[in-house]
């Protein structure tokens, strides 16, 4: 498909909710997508499928604190730039790019690489949803190296990343990219098309897209916005309440913290508490857990429908929580080694979303 | 001339006084290099005028924390490993390589280099001294950068670093360097023979040599040593006592700290502060400066005139200790923006040990 101007809009509303809480601001990634669109025209969106076996394919990311990139907005030649000396180290031109993270503004940054490059975009990334480390892809389950890793900044420096492991690469670009200021934007898990297709997880820019298309769809035709979001994400409605409090702190380049919802309607009298590491990780109903990562977690404005990241969380807040079923390659030993509750320093058995609800 | 093992042991001692108590344990970077000695036979040091103009040089070094170095011995791979991926991106051999500086263990890893790559040394080095600092060299003062840079740690992990300036180099390498374990190896200040001749303090190498090569001499004729050493390095002696005190911390990579010695004979009844950043900086005699950065201050202990590293540092030892003057690069206004006792923390006027001296 072409993803033109409109697809880039519901694809930022669809990567918001994918986002579960973190992977930034997709309104800013919409804004640097659309520039691209419209300086260039519509960007092909291409399946795994199409891509020949011997080809390379490099996702291209932002790294970093959310909370950093909405003071310093980015004009997108450094995520460019990241790419382009990837490829020269690599002494290859890509066949395409891809998102790392379908979620946040990681979803959109590829449609600028994309255009610029002028390359496709593939419709697969490496989480189906937003995770905090860059190992955290099912590309590292699969055997691919994060390295090397390209990285560069708005102010002009940029490193080759060569490392013996992916949680290397990450300790080490993590602290380059606190010191870059923040963010710092990156070009990584290149691979060819045979073993992209095996580790990628499919669909994921359409199914964002579709996200956004339905609850565009359902507003104009007046249709009840939540049961929309329910049923396209095949999510689950675990709460509605207002929030009474949130902590936060950055630590070690991460947004952590938690939030505190009051039950209201069908939840008066009960409560909820999220706990975030730039995503929602672990959601409490009541003191016992409904919902943990890898599934996912969303915190949802009441009135408009839309997620609230979770470094916009406020007191006040009126808000529904829904949780999605991630995909099926996080439910493995290996997967759940990477990104279960337990990693995330969490003492919690994974239990399906759909098994915790039936109980709930 | 040919550096064979004798050479290396005297370069070890002389680099230990250069080192002005930092740099790094010069006894394993003397290990490292003798052995590549036994292996490879001697290494040629060459003049900087013996560079052709459009000849590559390559420096390399350690970098990091010495007091990490000393419970990691190194293999000496690690710099080699850097050395060549500096040169593979480059996509140019390097004619000769050469200290970064001149103090420590950074005297001798070059001959590590040198024998693996069979190229000769330069005798020249960026500081004439040992800094903690990697912008800290007179590369910078002309103008050359330190990038592209190649980093390598013990374990596999390497990286390339491309920076807007010297200073970012070493913020952004600072941090990989802590991360890596507290020691990395690394290839910087690449530049042409023509931009060498101009940046680089010459005959370094060959002064450390030469102060090795004098106190084994005075050793042997049973002369004072002292007298010896400070003949050799145009020295002044500023105090002699006991340590009562020493503090220290490991900040940022970096140890700091001060050391607090009561006088003896001709100082009895009189104190000195020395303050230090992996090196010695300042030297306060009964409360006022007799000598600071980017003069050198050289700890010695009193039976061996050997001298004393920051990191050994302890109460009880007794020591005299040294000023040298340092190169006349440091002491433009260039110089000491780079270098000076400001740029370190002292609200310090730099004042020549010669002058000080004169008046104390």
């Amino acid at each position: 498909m072409l993803v033109n101007k409109q697809a880039i809009e519901d694809l930022a509303i669809g990567a918001s909710i994918l986002g579960t809480g973190g992977g930034g601001d997709p309104y800013i990634g919409r804004l640097m997508a659309t520039q691209t669109i419209e300086r260039r025209g519509p960007i092909e969106l291409v399946s795994p499928s199409e891509i020949p076996d011997d080809e390379l394919v490099i996702p291209s990311a932002a790294m970093g604190t959310p909370t950093v990139l909405i003071e310093k907005i980015p004009s997108g030649l450094e995520a460019i730039k990241a790419f382009e000396l990837l490829q020269r180290y690599l002494n290859k031109r890509a066949y395409a790019t891809c998102p790392a993270e379908a979620g946040g503004i990681n979803s959109t940054i590829p449609f600028v690489v994309a255009g610029a490059m002028n390359i496709p975009v593939v419709d697969a990334d490496g989480m189906g949803r937003a995770f905090p480390e860059l190992q955290m892809v099912t590309f590292t389950i699969h055997g691919i190296k994060a390295t090397p890793m390209a990285m560069a900044d708005e102010k002009g420096n940029s490193l080759l990343l060569d490392t013996i492991d992916n949680m290397w690469a990450e300790k080490i670009a993590r602290v380059a990219t606190i010191k870059m200021g923040g963010t710092a934007w990156i070009a990584l898990y290149s691979c060819i098309g045979i073993q992209f297709k095996n580790s990628a997880i499919w669909g994921t820019v359409s199914k964002a897209i579709h996200i956004g298309e339905t609850l565009r769809d359902a507003k104009v035709r007046g249709a009840n916005l939540l049961d929309a979001l329910l049923d396209c994400t095949s999510g689950y409605l675990i709460f509605r309440g207002k929030i009474t409090n949130v902590e936060r702190a950055n630590i070690g380049g991460f947004a952590r913290g938690e939030a505190r919802i009051e039950g209201l309607d069908e939840y008066k009298g009960q409560f909820m508490t999220i706990r975030f590491q730039n995503e929602n990780l672990v959601a409490e109903r009541n003191g016992k857990i409904i919902a943990c990562v890898p599934d996912l977690i969303c915190i949802i404005d009441s009135e408009t429908i839309k997620p609230i990241t979770t470094e916009r969380l406020r007191y006040g807040y009126r808000v529904i929580v829904i949780a999605i079923p991630c995909s099926e390659k996080w439910r493995t030993d290996d997967g759940l080694k990477l990104v279960g509750p337990k990693y995330f320093g969490y003492d919690i058995e994974y239990r399906p979303i759909e098994k915790l609800v039936g109980e709930g």
